[in-house]
């Protein structure tokens, strides 16, 4: 069993994610912890109490970073012409949910989870870096403590998405991405080299909606806004970028890594580009000396990947 | 006809280069224009009059930069383990060789042969971009005469050479290379996304040796240090950066290359990493907008450029 604390700004990819690591019958979903990035985190926040609501999810939601490590170091708006206004596609998402999110600061209750199960819990980051830097910033034994982390971020050696070189996940907090990309945790990336490859068709999503009854109807409804921003972009369909991190916990034999230091470049031309040093290169020295060695990911059986993804969510019955 | 001027820093790579661009029927080498990098810059102009000598090249040598664009701006030793402490693989190249240099800056006599020639120069530079961006800065109408400009440089989806992010030639002169990539001449970049997969074995260097004569006997004895250097980077033999440049030009078809902006990174962690916009890719406001699209190669049929080179360089008998 993977104990799973899930840092996410739903954001649509971010829900199928969820739906996926709700219903993966290896992964005890122990907290979702929100941040900022899709959508304001007071919208984050309330989104995942929506979707804990709607899809029965145990864990409980706990709010986290509403700016970034560095205060104000980022102020881009929210993509709403992706996610939609409400970050979920526009569904009509109520104005509030009536569960409270747990008291603590997502930074402290990612804290307490990790040591109340030394070893034992993987962090899967699917926003901007900002709550694991807060936690590591809080309290940096937690590193020896954590079993992994693992992060849809990064674009290695592919463009960005939101800049030619950057990713919108590290572009939205890069000092945070760097302190957790250089902590001497073990750190799993998969970035836009993998997930853009990995795109489900508008026909496999509605598969997936027909057969996992009413918590898929919501999961087609909230994609149909982002599958539309994806036209044009990708042949036909929704890119999973989230769900490919979720399925690296559980299957990380679909995916071809590659080890090696990672930076973040923070600041100028190349604010938020992630740049690994591969594991037995030489080169002269450099900023990323001395560092621990993290792996990327640079290969993804996508088709595998997808018929996971459909396989998972559609295992759990309705109840 | 190309009427070329090469840009170099000879440079074992560089002078496998400047003896096919000398051997090609197709190319009318006007001038050899010299930059500081793999060696000071009296050390590469040393090594260009000495080829020129022994290879009796025509083309006037012509000295260039010996510091960056930006006076000082980086300062990093030569590198003698890869060139030699000669440059040219430590075969004992006279202290001084008896015929001289033209007596202008390399960027003046850039500027006079492509005013001389509107429209007819090809600029393949496999230096640091000093000597171009100086011309540019000199005399900024070059830009509509110039026929293209050809560069070796860069590391665009791959790893760099020298720092983890960046390669050798653009990071050692970034605000050089930004110049002559933002200009709105048309650049091909010839990168190590398809340099460092063209390997020449030592078995194949030994078969344009043996039927190139003398000169190819020299190109041979040259190219030693820097093959051992290379041992345990690549397979067996020498990846023939420079070289690639001039097949470009010659024969474009033996290249996939993809269109966008070019950015070069000037300052901090990914110092000289080349990022390229490709067009037709949506992306938010950015440093890349509006300025020209130029090509970089991201395929290259490798067998046939190093066919090329050996045909080229033993076409010509020894005279
Ligand atoms: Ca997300
Ligand atoms: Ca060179």
């Amino acid at each position: 069993m993977h104990k799973v604390i899930f840092d996410t700004d739903p954001g649509v990819d971010d829900a199928m994610a969820l739906l996926f690591l709700h219903h993966h019958k290896d992964i005890d979903l122990i907290g979702v912890t929100t941040v900022f990035g899709n959508a304001r985190i007071e919208v984050t926040t309330r989104n995942a109490l929506f979707l804990k609501r709607e899809w029965k999810i145990d864990a409980p939601v706990v709010q986290g970073a509403g700016e970034t490590f560095i205060p104000h170091r980022v102020t881009h708006e929210p993509p709403k012409h992706i996610h939609g206004a409400d970050g979920l596609g526009n569904i009509g998402v109520p104005e509030t949910v009536d569960i409270e999110p747990d008291p603590r600061p997502a930074a402290q209750f990612i804290i307490d989870m990790v040591r109340k199960y030394p070893g034992e819990v993987t962090l899967v980051a699917v926003g901007r870096m900002t709550n694991l830097a807060n936690a590591l910033k809080q309290d940096p034994e937690i590193v020896s403590l954590v079993r992994q982390v693992v992060i849809m971020g990064g674009a290695f050696e592919v463009p960005g998405n939101v800049t030619p070189a950057a990713e919108a996940n590290i572009h939205g907090d890069p000092e945070a991405a760097d302190i957790v990309a250089t902590a001497t945790w073990p750190v799993v990336w998969i970035g836009l080299d993998v997930t853009m490859q990995t795109v489900m068709t508008r026909t496999q999503l509605k598969e997936i909606a027909d057969a996992a009854g009413r918590r898929g109807k919501l999961l087609f409804d909230l994609s149909q806004f982002y599958i539309d921003f994806y036209e044009g972009l990708v042949d036909d369909g929704m890119v999973v970028h989230d769900s490919c991190a979720c399925a690296y916990v559980v299957a990380p034999e679909l995916f071809a890594t590659r080890s090696g230091t990672v930076r973040v470049v923070c600041g100028g031309l190349a604010d938020g580009k992630t740049i690994q040093k591969p594991d037995g290169r030489g080169f002269g020295p450099s900023d990323w000396d001395n560092l621990p060695s993290q792996k990327i990911a640079v290969g993804i059986n996508d088709k595998a990947v997808l018929k996971l993804i459909h396989d998972t969510i559609v295992s759990v019955k309705e109840d």
